[in-house]
């Protein structure tokens, strides 16, 4: 009888444990679902008596040979950093391993040792990287074997609040971690390629060089790049590709509002403020030049050579930034905006959330040029948010496929290999989880 | 008989060298200068046989000892991240110790063991940090005797090129070390306080948030501010003060085309450039966004919003990085654009530097409102660079006051002291070393 372990019952765990829950009954598996704390595990697992929860702290190393010694499959939720560990008890212990973060240096470090075993060990199986990864394969597989040359593959993926929820000059909430959102580009220079060319946008560009996008029927999106588009040329098996970029999505007018905080220096994340006695008003004070007289907004006009009724100022001006009302906590600057936009784009309980991908290819057939526009949207529901579901359901159904022995890949992978991503696509759609293609010719 | 140990005899050392070569003559005293170089040593040498040269490792913890245990007085001229093994070594042999360097962390922890024995470790005894300190404090001290209260004090300091030689659109050449030049500001937000207020410029605007500066006889200068301009409040005993701030000079337009560098990203250091058959223009392409069809130069005109004829846009293309030329190195953005500037930036042997410092202080006295300028120029001459004048005898006059008693303070400083800054300003003013005030009342 299959035991399947979860590690972490956390904010993206609902929509796989549900699925898997389900699973076990239906082919009379075992199910574990193991966190620190024993309120997530109680509220989470209500629902489902016969799957068992267990306290476990993957730093006790002991109980977690113990723990993994018994299962047969482990799907990790844990923060990406701990996946190197939970991969090291997995090999000396013989299971296979799922996560849906990135392929990371220490796992790579193992892949020969999990090569020579009967095991797999499948990261970047969620959303984005996960979904998106299996997406793109399915149409790039298809294009080269037609025939086609791909000439230009653009990715972008937003998590973002459902329209009718859309309820802030923003269009925006926090459905994913804030503090991610608030320093989203600041970990160095995005790179991809363009028409041969390397391109290289340092942070404080980013959300000034946005692409714009339009998904039907949802209107139109911004994106700015993501840090590295280029180490997927190879995983993709499009090494000459010239053009190549992935991307994140927000709604129109985001990024090109908050370049403007991150101009004034406001996402700086290497001091501290002294914030004693300090309103936000006077935070926002000490981005801005006293070259200028005047009130902080004439000064915020100066600085953007736009005026004060400008749209992107009115956003800045919504978040209360310019507000005198006193800073309730110390930190850095991106800290303290954290807080800030924390109350203003919270989502609130009967709020729904909204994954948004689109794949842009464009490529030559038989001396023709063709584009291909391939769009997701899913949209969070009663049950499950579209990110829990997003990143979860992948995750699952590959689980569950890996004991019905229907992938029978093994060593360490992303879902770029035809016989993952194919069944688990296949099952996604029965799901809902639904692209729509275009295609036209470029003229 | 009094012993000075120099450490290091590199681009700073001729003046100081020449100075205690005199000293130790007059006052019969020995002198030994060490560095790692035996030939850095016989050239910088050959004019003093009196002086002893050693080559010297400093991490030969055995050696160290044994020459440190036999002088009296040694300046330590290494890299400032080796001044904290050199202090242990003075310490435990019970020898005074002068530096240019700032004060670490590192000398900072063992301070408390310094003040309990006779000895001094004086740092920042350089140009700047220096001559700043110390012509600052006998202004804001005069000010205080007077009864004056200081609100306002922003100092600048500048290595330039001296006119006559100034022979580049951009009116610089490297006088000092070419990478502290092309990565300065990018360490981290610059904090000063205005008015009361606390000011942060990140990076990416720093040489954005330029004052004008002018030098009579000298014109005009841009200022850029410097990383901390805060914590010298405590130094200078101005806890209160509503405005400090310390910065750094350009000649004028410098600091504004300079800026376009940055914002582009050409001063990124974290991250390498694959330049495999890539010329300096290519390079500069990588960083332009595609949006805008043209030449490289047109997509600059529509980057920075300004015609191919300005005076800015000029000073880059004269850099050649819009050049077809190939690259030679690999390396960070940073490093390629250093490579390059090395070049074009190139100090001749004929051609002279420059120091610029001034002081601006404004001040409240009997009811009324004054202002104070004090500026100083040094130009290099054919025996010393004006860099290795004003970092070199400040030291030089320093060790000799110290083995003459005239400089009895003791424990660990910085030259803020009456004490200190009197009798070294006394001598400098000897040596030329002028600075020219200007008073006048704030109307």
């Amino acid at each position: 009888m299959a035991h399947i372990l979860v590690i972490g019952a956390g904010r993206s765990a609902d929509a796989l444990i549900d699925y898997l829950a389900k699973a076990v009954q239906t082919y009379e598996w075992e199910m574990t679902v193991a966190d620190v704390s024993t309120e997530l595990l109680n509220s989470k697992l209500a629902a489902y008596p016969h799957v068992k929860s267990l306290v476990f702290d993957i730093f006790d190393q002991q109980q977690a040979n113990q723990v993994i010694a018994k299962v047969d499959l482990v799907v990790s939720l844990l923060p990406a950093t701990l996946h190197g560990k939970v991969a090291k008890y997995c090999l000396e212990n013989k299971k296979h391993l799922l996560t849906a973060s990135y392929l990371s240096d220490e796992i790579k470090a193992i892949a020969d040792e999990v090569a020579q075993t009967d095991l797999i060990f499948l990261n970047e199986m969620g959303l984005d990287p996960g979904i998106d990864h299996m997406s793109a394969m399915q149409i790039i597989d298809d294009i080269k074997k037609q025939g086609g040359k791909i000439t230009s593959f653009k990715s972008y993926t937003g998590g973002l609040v459902a329209p009718e929820y859309d309820t802030n000059p923003w269009k925006y909430k926090f459905t994913w971690i804030p503090r991610n959102v608030v320093l989203a580009g600041a970990g160095g220079t995005a790179q991809y390629i363009e028409k041969g060319l390397y391109k290289y946008i340092p942070y404080h560009q980013l959300f000034h060089r946005i692409d714009s996008i339009a998904i039907d029927g949802y209107g139109q999106f911004e994106a700015y790049a993501n840090r590295d588009s280029l180490t997927y040329r190879g995983a993709y098996g499009l090494e000459d590709i010239p053009t190549m970029l992935r991307g994140t999505l927000r709604k129109e007018d985001f990024c090109r509002a908050w370049a403007i905080l991150v101009d004034l220096g406001l996402t700086m994340d290497d001091f501290e403020v002294d914030t004693t006695d300090m309103t936000y008003r006077q935070f926002f004070d000490s981005f801005l030049s006293e070259m200028q007289p005047g009130t902080t907004l004439e000064k915020l006009t100066y600085f953007t050579g736009k005026p004060m009724n400008d749209p992107l100022l009115q956003k800045i001006v919504w978040t209360g930034l310019l507000d005198d009302t006193p800073i309730p906590i110390k930190g850095s600057p991106a800290a303290i905006l954290q807080h800030l936009l924390e109350q203003k784009w919270k989502l609130a309980d009967e709020d729904k959330d909204m994954i948004v991908m689109q794949h842009q290819f464009e490529y030559s057939i038989k001396g023709e040029r063709q584009m291909i526009h391939s769009d997701l949207v899913v949209q969070g529901d009663d049950q499950h948010t579209a990110m829990a579901k997003t990143v979860g359901l992948p995750l699952a159904i590959a689980a569950k496929l890996i004991l019905l022995k229907k992938i029978q890949v093994r060593g360490v992978h992303i879902p770029t290999h035809q016989d993952i991503y194919e069944p688990v696509m296949e099952e996604l759609l029965s799901l809902g989880i639904v692209f729509r293609e275009k295609m036209s010719q470029i003229s």
